[in-house]
């Protein structure tokens, strides 16, 4: 049984009461995204085995892929040195976490003196994130 | 030549004028640090080719490294999809990004019920980080 009230009261949340949350490819090492949570999702997160973040935009619990299907299985739960972020080693179903329909949300570099992609989509987010618009 | 100005128009500041960072090793893909970043420290980290954020703490522009010298050369600056977050694919020298003296400021997770040290230190923190406190 992992006490969850303990590791909640080891972060600090911010004036919104919110962490920044960093999911990882557990396998791969690549960065998925960036977004925030609050002692309920952290305490669902745990609870379920699955990432939950608050939505900024919806001000509501966002489980991620609860409308795509493109759900990320926790792996590893990490709590940085200020306790004011998290890192999610996570299993991304789907093969992609970006509502954009790329794997990742950080898809674009500074290449040639602007900004490229540095992968292509892997589905047509068109066709599967119907709803699930940005909602981070 | 890069086009900063260009590359921050893009970019969504918070009400505070910040964005994200994550840092990550470029070789071993290990996130290492979340800070925080302004126009500014933008401009002079793509400028330089070395980390420099924002502290919140000491509300002045902060070089990474700048006085343990465990500064961060950036190989690679990413941006998200809705440009409030950035990733910086660092190589990290001195061999540690955290100020307490592990090579990442994720240096705990859950396990067994509790928060655990996923890592020893690389250094001591008390001779190498005299004055670079937590300064995130």
């Amino acid at each position: 049984m992992i006490d969850v009230d303990n590791i909640i009261r080891q972060l600090k949340f911010d004036e919104k009461e919110l962490v920044t949350a960093v999911a990882q490819d557990y396998e791969t090492g690549e960065v998925l995204m960036l977004a925030h949570m609050n002692a309920e999702s952290i305490r669902r997160t745990i609870e379920t085995g699955q990432a939950v973040y608050w939505s900024r935009s919806r001000k509501k619990l966002w489980r991620k892929g609860e409308e795509s299907g493109n759900v990320q299985k926790v792996k590893e739960f990490l709590i940085d040195c200020d306790g004011d972020a998290i890192l999610l080693k996570v299993q991304q179903i789907g093969g992609a976490a970006c509502h954009t329909g790329h794997r990742s949300c950080f898809y674009r570099k500074i290449e040639n003196g602007g900004l490229a992609e540095v992968a292509p989509r892997v589905f047509d987010p068109a066709i599967i994130y119907k709803k699930e618009e940005n909602i981070e």
